[in-house]
């Protein structure tokens, strides 16, 4: 079914996944906590990714580099002279917006479809003019010019507030990567093709957050840097385009909610020959989710022009000498973890004309893998040990409140694909009744086969 | 054995464990990344923590709330006013220094034990004058007064520097705890005693930090808020002294580097009615680990304040009103995992003359649990087929190059608990020789069984 914004939100909120930020104080634009369940779920997502993209892996390995970097990094990676958003000022109401925004959103209303992205100033300008373009909260046509705004945060280290202090929350987690390209490459003796996987925060101060956790100043990123020789660099982005699309499948998401858009040539970023923008149907609308991009050796060239360290490679077979060149799947982690919210949510008409709520994630991400049902309070004792034996292997909930229906209704809308009722046969034949979130269905199984049988339904 | 800084410091940069942050930049003052085997080092301690203080727990559950918080938060929780450290500049070579670590240093070396820190400005600026004490850089004894410095970074928030804008990145993870004590109460129906536990990144703009990934302007926590009925704080205070002690005694950390130091009367926060450090014996000296805090009512009291928020629990049982009271165990990952590696290092002398370096590392926490080893290069297929298997379960390396003596040095240098050989009889007897890095034994085991004989090993 399609849900919509407002609903995924409340229920975000009030089943313990997401909280609004600094909720008591009135909040703190768009930022977001988990909750007790929200943790769980994004913690399994990035588990995941990190199982499939390194663990088992025979190319990558991992890394975790500080948020705070040398400036000199973002002076190579080109954010210093280059991050911006075209920014514009409502001179009547003072509201401020993103002009490219501003102007794709009036037209878009006028039934035209423009990629005002990355357009000149002067253009956009032109645009407005010409469409007769009015700021969204008063209505007024009086605007400022079109200025450049950098989407760094800014702070400063030590304990002075002079220039040479100046440093920034890194905006991506790949420079971290390409800064440590030689580090990894020597200590894990590693032999291209090989990748560096990161998983961590990042920050960029966007004029304008929204749209829940899609957009917000604070953010999680997985990203994979792949280091290959010049010349194989297109097939390995093919290579790590299908890997992608496979994993996001095999937790689950539905195929029909997902879309690969190639960038078209003159869309390309200067130094990139090949990207896919991953894309997946918000109720907002198709909105981007795990970018791909072939980035061919401009990254490692950079740095090298700015630090002086020489990051050639010497290839062991035919001993010749290159820059390696990059394949970037960047995903963002909230972003996902929206993405598996929405898609996992569902409204059902039951047979016997009541409805429930049910979130249906694969088991592998569902924040509790297993909820611990005692029939009766009388029965604690014993289904506290199946509690205590199956939370050695995994995430489980123990729920002695309400009727047991109640109970199973309650772990639908958290999504727990098993609830498991300890009842008063239970104690003679040490077997309990697994009741399974989708079908429904009941089935005895044995107290000591639950660890095998819940292991089994969580691999992917 | 003890091992200097220096040789650990050296150590795990050179095997990967952790780089110099922005090396190629030429650093930015004491950041440090955590290379390939870092990061899983640290990610086990990390999960292993969750495992204990969340999964396991019939108590808590989990949190992540923005590194980002609305600013009252920091007028509530006393960071704004009194999060500072006391600063003193030499006038004459300009170096800035803490003034209570300053003071403390010069009186250790003059054989005077005594704690500075938190004494009044002018009774600090007596001892300097009373103990001629200079500035260890130039020698000089002309300083300018002491003077507060506020410890937290300060950033802007959206497009205009103006002090409406200004935010900080938190000091600590707790304040996102507490800020959603009702949040987490309510959607997990959560009664009297529980905890909620947070891991994160935390930020102090530190005027001295050194000691490697000791003291660190950017570390992470893993902090624990737990909350009980008023009265019952010291028993569940002694609770989590216990289990959290407990917990690094499971993963292999020595009991003769760690002693417990309960806080004196006069050293007690204000609010706090029972404190202890866990100190562990770092090549600089005794160094805080683990502090856990018994802050009776004190924090959900000031937010309600702030807030306007109650925070009164009624318990269902006697229909009290009452405030929660609070106990806090407040860990470093940085400084533990910093512990571990420290604790795991040995240079040991063997039966035939030479040496090896080694890692005792629990497996549990190793970074590898195991390494495969073909014994030729023509044996990769089946040995390939070996790791592929393994690494759906655990975290694996292949390792093909050198002699095997080679390939067990270089894996008990990074603390890989098991290496596995396939060799010739593999292909026909389904076995393979498993080497103990510890006991630097040898046994036969069938391929089918290495996968339950591993998860034997690392659970604890």
């Amino acid at each position: 079914m399609s849900v919509s914004m407002e609903q995924i939100v409340s229920h975000a909120k009030h089943r313990g996944f997401i909280f609004p930020g600094s909720e008591i104080y009135g909040g703190l634009a768009n930022t977001w906590d988990y909750g007790p369940l929200g943790v769980e779920l994004k913690n399994n997502i990035k588990a995941a990714w990190w199982k499939k993209f390194v663990q088992e892996s025979p190319y990558n390995v991992g890394l975790d580099a500080s948020i705070l970097m040398n400036p000199r990094t973002w002076e190579a990676s080109g954010h210093i002279g280059n991050f911006n958003d075209p920014m514009i000022d409502c001179k009547n109401c003072k509201a401020r917006h993103r002009a490219d925004k501003l102007i794709e959103k009036a037209l878009e209303e006028k039934g035209i479809e423009m990629v005002v992205d990355g357009l000149p100033f002067d253009k956009m300008e032109e645009l407005i003019n010409e469409h007769h373009i009015a700021c969204p909260d008063c209505g007024s046509h009086d605007f400022t010019g079109i200025r450049q705004f950098n989407l760094m945060f800014k702070t400063f280290q030590g304990v002075t507030e002079s220039s040479a202090n100046e440093i920034f929350l890194r905006p991506e987690t790949a420079q971290g990567i390409f800064v440590n390209f030689k580090n990894v490459q020597r200590t894990m003796r590693k032999k291209l093709p090989f990748g560096i996987a990161q998983i961590g925060k990042s920050f960029r101060n966007e004029i304008t957050p929204g749209n829940f956790t899609f957009r917000t100043r604070e953010f999680e990123q997985m990203e994979l840097e792949f280091f290959c020789r010049p010349g194989e660099e297109l097939k390995w982005f093919d290579y790590w385009k299908q890997f992608a699309e496979e994993w996001l499948l095999s937790l689950g998401l539905n195929k029909e909610n997902l879309r690969l858009r190639d960038h078209s040539e003159d869309e390309l970023s200067h130094y990139s020959n090949a990207t896919t923008d991953f894309e997946y149907k918000f109720p907002f609308g198709w909105g981007e989710l795990w970018g791909i991009a072939s980035r061919t050796d401009y990254d490692l060239k950079q740095h090298m022009q700015f630090s002086g360290e020489d990051f050639n490679y010497i290839d062991p077979e035919t001993n010749e000498r290159y820059i390696p060149y990059c394949i970037e799947p960047s995903l963002g982690a909230d972003r996902v973890a929206l993405a598996f919210l929405i898609d996992a949510y569902d409204e059902e008409q039951l047979e016997d004309g009541t409805s429930r709520t049910v979130m249906h994630f694969h088991p592998a991400i569902a924040p509790f893998k297993a909820a611990v049902l005692p029939l009766s309070k009388k029965l604690s004792d014993g289904a506290r040990e199946v509690f205590s034996t199956l939370s050695k292997h995994f995430n489980v909930d123990y729920d002695e409140a309400g009727s047991i229906g109640k109970r199973y209704r309650r772990h639908d809308e958290i999504g727990t694909p098993f609830c498991i009722t300890y009842d008063f046969d239970s104690q003679e034949d040490h077997m309990v009744t697994v009741r399974d979130r989708d079908t429904m269905e009941q089935t005895r199984i044995p107290i000591d086969q639950l660890v095998s049988f819940l292991q089994e339904k969580i691999s992917f």
